[in-house]
């Protein structure tokens, strides 16, 4: 960090790419050869070993998973001594992880380039994932919430809650419970219910994609009969939405036109 | 169709697939698989171009932009005769396009096979690639709004400006511009207006990640003064967004902990 902060610019360059919801198979090309191109790469171990394959004869940073802050620091170290960096993310770095905490880095850093050379690659999101798997569910307006207060204040989370709720967006809950907080889910689920009928379709998620993939189809009413943790993601339709055979369809409208001459109406 | 509604079942496959931002740099190879498997491959004309590539030897039917309906009841039909197609969506299906179209159009042709042989495959959407190409502005909570009041009503549009604006949210714009309804985006402007400043930051983002790309990041004050239309999405920060460089950054939390120690805050 020294170094960096007396040079005031990363002559090397950092990617922070997304890897998807897990298997190479979900990894675009470009960001394959993103990581084909640095130097060395920097990841949480489990999204290292996933993409083991493309990771030959590079040097390679990996640490556990609450080490993130750790892992990008290094990664802007190691950009300033002139090499290629990929900081790897799983699913899509943009939302909810790493790109910003590689940005607030750079800066922290004091970089004084006008431009830094960094390239955000995205990837697959946990939101794009679950919703592919519970069939069309974001097909209108939605929100995106976390329910971890440990960097948010719990009230402004809550006032999130009640205003999509109340505004009728699809919403999608990323970090829904975890060992430690196990009530942020319920009450979550008693805001919604302000706004919604009990008989609202849910859908949960763990593992999109990935060969412990579980998928449930449910609703408002019994949502908490089923398992949901960290790795899990909630989407729970707005007024619209409904259950069709295996899957969650929010309508693209609120009024439907399915005009028989194959334009939309 | 008359065919499908005696059957009430689906012999053949449907997948529904996401090209991502447009060339095929950017479709998963588990994408890319899917359209090598189908035998007719459904789509929008500039679209199939893009993957222009991939569809040797295959049957194709491609129709011009607002012919959405009638591909996807044609897709549904000729899966009916035991085929597997592909219906090619740009960006990923999911997200305010063809997978819940598909979705509707099934269940209207009265299928009641109690599992429809059909997969979304999701990809890298507009609202990936645009946060992508600005920096990192989806780093905490947001909220996806379509300004199209084509199949939906324009109050129900404005409630929900106003509640994800009041509740802080990072707001994403889509169709934000049309040649018909140009006072949408102006109205949308006025009423987030109402509870963030005008230093607030704003990313512009056309043909993110394509040859054609445009990127513009300005601020609530001035956005009105650069193109904007049906091909734009538009970001707007929330109140802790900040501009650093060419980038806009969301800090992952309001109480910002760099720890020293390289773990989360």
């Amino acid at each position: 960090m020294k170094d960096l902060k007396r040079k005031h610019s990363i002559p090397g360059k950092i990617y922070v790419i997304g890897t998807g919801p897990g298997s190479v198979e979900h990894i675009t090309p470009y960001a394959r050869k993103a990581i084909t191109h640095s130097d060395t790469i920097v990841g949480y171990g489990t999204y290292m070993e996933l993409i083991s394959g493309l990771l030959d004869k590079k040097e390679v940073f990996s640490t556990g998973m609450t080490r993130e802050i750790e892992r990008c620091r290094k990664a802007v170290e190691i950009a300033g001594t002139g090499k290629t960096v990929a900081v790897i993310s799983g699913g899509d770095p943009g939302i909810y992880a790493m790109a910003g905490l590689v940005l607030e880095l750079c800066k922290e850093a004091g970089i004084d380039a006008p431009v830094v050379d960094l390239e955000i690659i995205p990837g697959i999101s946990a939101l794009n994932a679950c919703a592919a798997r519970l069939g069309a569910p974001l097909m209108h307006d939605f929100a995106s919430i976390s329910l971890s207060d440990r960097l948010t204040p719990w009230e402004r989370i809550e006032k999130r809650l009640d205003a999509s709720a109340s505004a009728d967006f699809v919403i999608v809950l990323y970090n829904p419970k975890s060992k430690g907080r196990t009530a942020h889910i319920e009450r979550a689920r008693e805001i919604i219910l302000k706004y919604r009928t009990p008989e609202t379709p849910v859908g949960i998620v763990r593992g999109a994609m990935r060969e412990n993939e579980r998928i449930v189809i449910t609703d408002l009413s019994d949502m908490l009969r089923h398992q949901i943790d960290m790795q899990t993601t909630v989407i729970i339709g707005n007024s619209s939405t409904y259950r069709w055979k295996d899957f969650i369809v929010t309508p693209r409208g609120y009024e439907r036109k399915l005009g028989s001459d194959g334009r939309d109406g």
